[in-house]
């Protein structure tokens, strides 16, 4: 069984302009992402406004990332619910469709290590592929310990990674390997902001949805060969954009929404009500800023 | 348009010991809480577990409670979301069912007055049946202020109803009720642990899940005859149960399935995991305040 | 050395009409907790408006406190504070004064079971009297489990009382017994409304502002003298005021001062702002209680 | 009077190995805050660990950060405080001490706009000197939103300034500034993370303690200056440092005072507990980084 590691996408689920799923845009923003070299994606997460989803555009949103995927890179499918039954419903279903492995973060505000405890083993005992669990605590509520992680990995057999989403995810890298070592593969987040620091602490990688992935995929191609030097200068240089996008809470949706529109990807950028609004100002700062990170809002070319 | 009033049961949505939605245990908790003589029900609330309901049987639920009742008293229907779409999907769905109203709690940390009016204004715009706003802050994050209140009622007109949460509950329906009167009618709840006191303050009724709905009917009666001195008597008779239930919190969903099942009117006590769970101790002092009330655990038969 | 238990009045401080101390009404409320038969007190708790005390003035209000005790009951100061140095500075202080223990709440937000456990590890360190612990999560937002209190129980010798105030009080007694037997004793909270129930389940007392102590004092002299029938029907008797009164949380303390106020044992029924108000409706509402429960606002007199 | 304006560093509050309050090291920092350029101090703030001071202690602090700064730059200080009269004390205090200003946070989950407003009435009417607002939700659990700012400062008037925590403050202060234009100077914060941002939006300064004032000082002159270019390129310079800090929380305090420590201008990192801890690689992480931008923890030298 492969390991996953390296650059994992966060997607965004499209929509046109009267709010409904947008199967060619995300058609069009998977061979994006795969194009942009990313090592695989990460679909159905709240970047993804998967609270704002019926059950059935779930379905069709994880189908439709799945099939035009087509097998080119492992894809992750966020299954997080209220209760376990629905859970294992969703990863099941995501398991059948194809999906390398299933994230899950605490249903909310269950702040009881023994009820959780129950809630990943239950999932993970129908399932035959791995678990990510995803740390998230300001959305949550629930703070996942190191001792707990590490407790999930050495009696749950398929909970192998971990999306760290806690400030500060450097030391905490640190103390989980210190406590599982390799049993528990470990992506950063925090919208990218301490990637190269989370790589050099024995990150395998992030899970983000910066909207310029080829930045974290440059990133990570240089610290993975060795030129550690260059990854950072290169990171650094980018890091003012990926800061600015790392403020905007939910409003980050709207945001990248909007970038992908202006390179376009996707036609509309209609994010589900309510969600996080920007005003004016902001799509100039941003624009401003990638122009001065040396970006550009032209389309993806391939070198 | 008749106005809602009187004791409105939130229901409890029974399943088999599997965990499957028994649709038997529907029709005959509907029966028993006619026969018990509340004046309607509020389905798909917290205590009916519709946060661990699938989308389809979310509308399986409705349609049974909705069939079964047949007409006999009103229904409200649950249809908080975490979206405005998924709201609207679902109240428009249960206004051609044949709900009443529907129930709309304010989407999980949504602090943002003009976003939640927002929110509230487009359902509205969608259905021609009441909305009943539901304050619940404790499993929202959301407070509800008086002032908001009066403004929903205000600008929206089928926002006719609240049901109350935010203790000190007799407070704040005063305060309610200085600042629009009649325009909006309020139900109390904690449990009924107030409802005296609630009623005395202007509440049109309580909603609440109370395992003896016919404590409540009764009190309800007598105090709208005008014979307050006995309300009073016969509520603070059965407060002692009253109180013990509403202690149970997520509990009191498998505490009232036990009740329910020791009367007869569902087979299995089954609780969606993660769920509350009750010791032993706790089964015998409900057995033993039951009894110390003078109610008993027999079905309830007409008289 | 002897055991606290039985009931430990939560002490008001009573200021003046200015918000000034009210030395005066510190002694008279003394004599007339002790006179009720109260077992001890706790003093310096939220109910007595720690929080709003400058330094000086939690001085002058404890050794008033201890000055007109006179060693007639013990007495425990609440000792709770943000950082280890100044728990650890106010307990030496409180034990050098005459105190029989100190009660020490968890530092506010601070989910961390290590630091907690050295907070408390370092100030048993430096005290040679007891620690309660309190467990507050609504207030200080930090949930102490069954076994994170064994484990303070089993390896800090003076942890030996925790006060309780996580609903539901009951099935957590009886963890924690089942966890460490008699090495820790239990005191009930919420506002007593769960007192006989606490009782049952193996509680040592309660500690508790509820502003008619000599009724709790009368039910539990009945409980242990083995007449528990008597001790049930007596508090339930009660409890419509004891409900009411728990329902107004911080508003508690004004209606509580009112109470006391009416019934000649302070002058001023005066809360440091921002503190709960309460309406008329409420204090009309409260001497109907009084008297329904078969209670009066005279003082207590000696029989 | 003369408006407050620029880089407002936040000072820590040094202590010795034993934890007592070093005022060498008070004295030390402010001679280095000043000769680094800062327009103003804000002192006993969060960052300043002021929660973990005993009153005297306190008053300690202030008097000798005062008395070494001897009028050389405003000085403002914190007093927020659970209760009102506590607060007013303090401000009082302050105002007879010399203090430029006084900030004051929401005490902690007052979540009442009504009783909020009165808490800033009723200590601006007792001083004569301008209070800054500190919006500081994840601490205090309380939002102030642009509306609620506004009408502080449409009826208060020594309400004149606020300090912004809330992310992201970039669309915030183009929202006050929309409501209030100047009647409300803005500073910025989160560490210093989007100072440019800020400025560019209309902020009046910067209120932050990240550890090297001198890149704020020299980045808020070139601003000030209509070098606007020059400043965004000097200050992404500098931004993986800035950024580094920011992500620390309560951990910063420690990493600000062991770099201050480097830099040779206190003897001791001490943090009263329970305090943030970094581990080794932080801080090896960190003095790569200063390095990586061009600084160096020699201690500063005039220009």
């Amino acid at each position: 069984m492969e390991q996953l590691k390296g650059i994992y996408t966060i997607t965004l689920t499209p929509f046109d302009e009267e709010g409904n799923v947008d199967e060619m845009g995300i058609r069009k923003l998977t061979d994006f992402y795969i194009q942009a070299g990313v090592d695989g994606m990460t679909i159905l997460g709240i970047m993804g406004e998967v609270h704002k989803l019926s059950e059935s555009e779930r379905l069709l949103v994880m189908e439709t990332f799945l099939d035009q995927n087509d097998g080119r890179v492992p894809v992750i499918v966020g299954c997080s619910a209220p209760a376990t039954n629905l859970s294992v419903a969703l990863a099941e279903k995501a398991e059948k469709a194809g999906a390398s492995a299933v994230m899950i973060a605490p249903p909310a505000n269950l702040r009881n290590e023994e009820l959780l405890f129950q809630h990943y083993a239950k999932v993970a005992e129908k399932i035959s592929i791995p678990i990510v669990v995803q740390d998230e605590p300001v959305t949550t509520g629930v703070v996942l310990t190191p001792k707990f992680l590490a407790r999930l990995a050495n009696e749950i057999p398929n909970v192998k990674y971990v999306k760290l989403e806690e400030a500060p995810t450097t030391i905490k890298i640190s103390k989980i390997i210190d406590l599982v070592g390799e049993k528990l593969l470990l992506f950063g987040g925090l919208g990218g902001m301490y990637f190269y620091e989370e790589l050099n602490r024995g990150a395998a990688g992030i899970m983000t949805g910066f909207a310029y992935p080829e930045v974290l995929v440059q990133t990570y191609r240089l610290f993975t060969e060795g030129r550690k030097i260059e990854a950072r200068e290169y990171f650094y240089q980018h890091l003012p954009l990926i800061r600015f996008e790392a403020q905007l809470g939910i409003g980050g949706v709207t945001i990248r929404k909007e970038i992908f529109k202006l390179r376009g990807i996707i036609e509309s950028s209609h994010v589900r009500f309510p969600g996080g609004a920007v005003d004016e100002a902001t799509m100039a700062e941003l624009e401003d800023l990638i122009q001065f990170v040396g970006l550009s809002l032209t389309p993806l070319t391939v070198s």
